[in-house]
């Protein structure tokens, strides 16, 4: 008997694989006698035409599958964050940070899951609003990775200044700054130098892009933080939120970055483990292979 | 009036410049009516004799003053955790990250301290303990900044299992491994690529020292969490704590870092900042003075 | 008497200091009896309508001056570099890696670079070239500092694949590639993780930016190397110099870098030092001034 | 019939693997009619007692093959630089960055560089000679990695100032300094933050361990440089060639590194590639199988 009655079922677009994961989605599911929703993309797909508005694909769901990988993910994590439905993410080949489950898993480990036998994790997503001249811009937008100030054009630079929590940090000329969550630690934010952080720490890192000079390094401050860039010189300043959702700034707007109000419920397999997942992903063992830097001597 | 009735001093020995500092401080105190108390070191380097042992040297002190820098509060610290005494650090020039009165500012600050106008910070500290085929070896030792386990010489590597919370992280090729405190992440830490982690977060950062992959990165996991660094392969291992104290491991040892029962109270003079600190010391501004890279060009 | 006869002047645009340092530096030279050209936006500067075309500004002249720092330099190096006049650079503020001359110095430094005082560096310039379907797309342009291969905008990803002198070195994720010469290495370069080279070396620095990967590193390779990055998978990349020139790139272009045909002559006063720059713009003696990072503690 | 008619062969000592494949290479030695000399520990390993002593043992050799990866050529090519004896590597499993052959291509690939198919690559050596009071103490030490100036123990510090052709280029303070080859840029170097240099490039990078300040960084400079380290303020300075020749420094020793006079010749079999040895060694086709970092989303 499955805990899930109704499940929600996302699949990234233009990928044939996704196709076939699907497949086994929905058939798992039937075979687990659960309702399935598809978004209208989704059933488009499958040459369907049952398909909801994703805005509205949650609604009276207990849990969302998502086939596609991390990044599909994200974009999901939007869209469902407010009504505390768990996530669930397959991947499209191998593992991933967020989808723990490859195509080969899907009948074994979704069955478990609809089963009971899950663990769900909880992970605060950011909230990035612009604020002009004082005054709100716009409706705040969410991310679960990170919140990205940068400068629009690559290999331009902007000066900014940075507040948290109203004390001044520093004023800063580079390509921008990655202001980034736990589970965004192990994405871009890792790419520009940025610490692995433990999903379970309540804390944001703030991780400076290109900058010049030579002593900015990362930043980690308390999750509960409340973080101010104010923008400087800069020809055409952005804020991108998980590289998806994409807003113009102007010289003098203030980006406030803040812990968005709802959190993302993660559901896994039980047995998945953070650093199983670096293991995999980020290669710890390589060593271990016959792998690593060239011998550096030693006593002979 | 002052706040303390009763303060300790203590000095770092070898320094004329100290005694001078010492001097002052002195001054200041009996100005306001406190009693000071001198260990048998400090007392000496001032040509008294009613100095007390180190160890006994908190009871009874309202305040610990520390004349020497960042390093001698490593020092006290140690020393005065257990008995909760705030601990004031006067440095020896310029300023430092935990001693933030420079000499010139001895009077108006210490004065105003005195009066009552400080905060109190609380720094939690480290506990390193070794065990040998499951028993305790010696009692656990204390560390504001950091334990480091390494490989006891330099340019040599040792081989050692990392577990967090029980949770087996990696096995790691490398010349050690830096856990460190908020308080210590400007310290060694952050020379190893270790980030900035503000005073008040309750994290720790372990930092692979020169790892035989590329793939080792800075990991930041809940203050609360207990790690177990496991010996392998090693030539002569080792273990310090903040630098100060060193313990010899053998192959096999576990060394268990975790969160130590007391913590430091540090104490500032009111407008301490730590972002202040961190432009000071590490020279944020520097880009304000035409200091910087190369120019990289841009629209002409 | 000069060294030089006719000395041809470039100032930045819209600084009203340039203005200052240009009235300077034409007294400079009428003084010591040498004929100043001017290009026409410099001419305009300063309200004079004697300019000539850009262009045409180092036909017969035996010295350039660029009043700016050093990014002017880097748009007059591409100009002059075919014609071999040094170029001597006056910085508006500070010293620059290029410019080596401040406001204050004019009348001393350019006075006693004009009596023969000076030092000449050659600096070799790259030269970049797209290839469409195995045919060139426009003129190759020439970078001084650094040829940038990117994803277009920040925070997009773009796959390449890198060949030097024909042997394949990798295929890579990541936000693009720069590629700098020493004189380059300074500037963007160095804040993307790349080694300081002297300028002196015969030899390019490849540095990947964001790399998805963590084995991604900066690689040096012989000045004399052909580079060869063939763009795969990429939204909208582009290639730039020294962040000044900026194209398109399509999918399946290969963009090659080596070195340029004509070297940059640049003029400095006697006892100009590379090192002396480095320990002022990088700030190198940042420690003996009390600034550094925390005390690691050490014996007591 | 073999370019060769006299080979050295040398074995790690301690591995039983290294005793298989000594015996695979000495079969494949004798099958093309190849006299072997074995040293004395390599002879003893096998039960032979015909080894000769290892300062000998090049004299009259055309090649000397080494078992046991890249750390053993390291200790051989102190011994052999001298005679312009190749030197081929065998590695105990997987590939090296200098020992090329795995035990399993012993027959194929040691029989073809046996009829001539290998190409040799010089590499150039570093020499460390400490001057105490301006004199020499003992004869100079070579390296093919790496000479380490350092401070003795893990976790403490030195001071020192670095020349460059007599050029001054810094003051530090670190844990000290490694100046490494391009033959060793795969190695401690790599782990220390150091660019991967291209084997025939003719320069030497500098990297300073875990510095006091946020400003140092690798400085790449010409091969033929003339390195001084003077020693500071330092507890128990040493200096260590490949980290297998150690030695004493004390306070104002002056540690000269240079160009060593001779070169090692490398033989490697037909097809060798130095990004092929990258690719497989530093894993950098990783995010082909599926690893890499964490999706940072990007248009969905």
């Amino acid at each position: 008997m499955s805990q899930f009655q109704r499940v929600a079922v996302v699949g990234r677009k233009g990928s044939p694989h996704v196709i076939d994961s699907l497949t086994v989605v929905l058939r798992t599911l039937a075979a687990a006698g659960v309702d399935a929703v598809l978004d209208s993309a989704t059933a488009a797909m499958l040459s369907r035409r049952d398909g909801v508005a994703r805005e509205r694909l949650a609604e009276g769901v207990d849990l969302a599958v998502v086939v596609g990988g991390d990044g599909s993910i994200l974009g999901v994590a939007r869209d469902v964050a407010h009504i505390r439905v768990p996530v669930l993410g397959v991947n499209r080949g191998g593992l991933g940070f967020l989808a723990d489950i490859s195509p080969e898993q899907i009948t074994d480990k979704l069955g478990a899951v609809l089963r009971g036998e899950c663990t769900v994790e909880e992970r605060f997503l950011l909230e990035a609003a612009i604020y002009r001249q004082g005054r709100l811009v716009d409706a705040p937008a969410a991310a679960l990775n990170d919140v990205v100030v940068h400068a629009g054009s690559m290999s331009r630079m902007m000066d900014f200044s940075l507040f948290v929590d109203d004390e001044f940090v520093y004023e800063q000329r580079s390509d921008g700054l990655i202001v980034s969550t736990p589970t965004g630690s192990t994405a871009y934010a890792l790419s520009a130098g940025g610490p692995i952080m433990h999903p379970r720490l309540d804390a944001v890192v703030v991780v400076p892009m290109f900058p010049h000079t030579l002593t900015s390094r990362p930043l980690v401050v308390h999750g509960e933080s409340r973080l101010r860039v104010r923008i400087g010189d800069a020809p055409t300043p952005r804020v991108s939120c998980d590289s998806q959702v994409d807003r113009e700034l102007q010289a003098n707007d203030e980006v406030h970055v803040a812990k968005h109000p709802h959190v993302l419920r993660l559901a896994f397999p039980v047995g998945h483990n953070f650093y199983e997942s670096c293991r995999s992903k980020l290669d710890w063992a390589t060593r271990l292979s016959g792998r690593g830097l060239g011998s550096r001597g030693g006593p002979t």
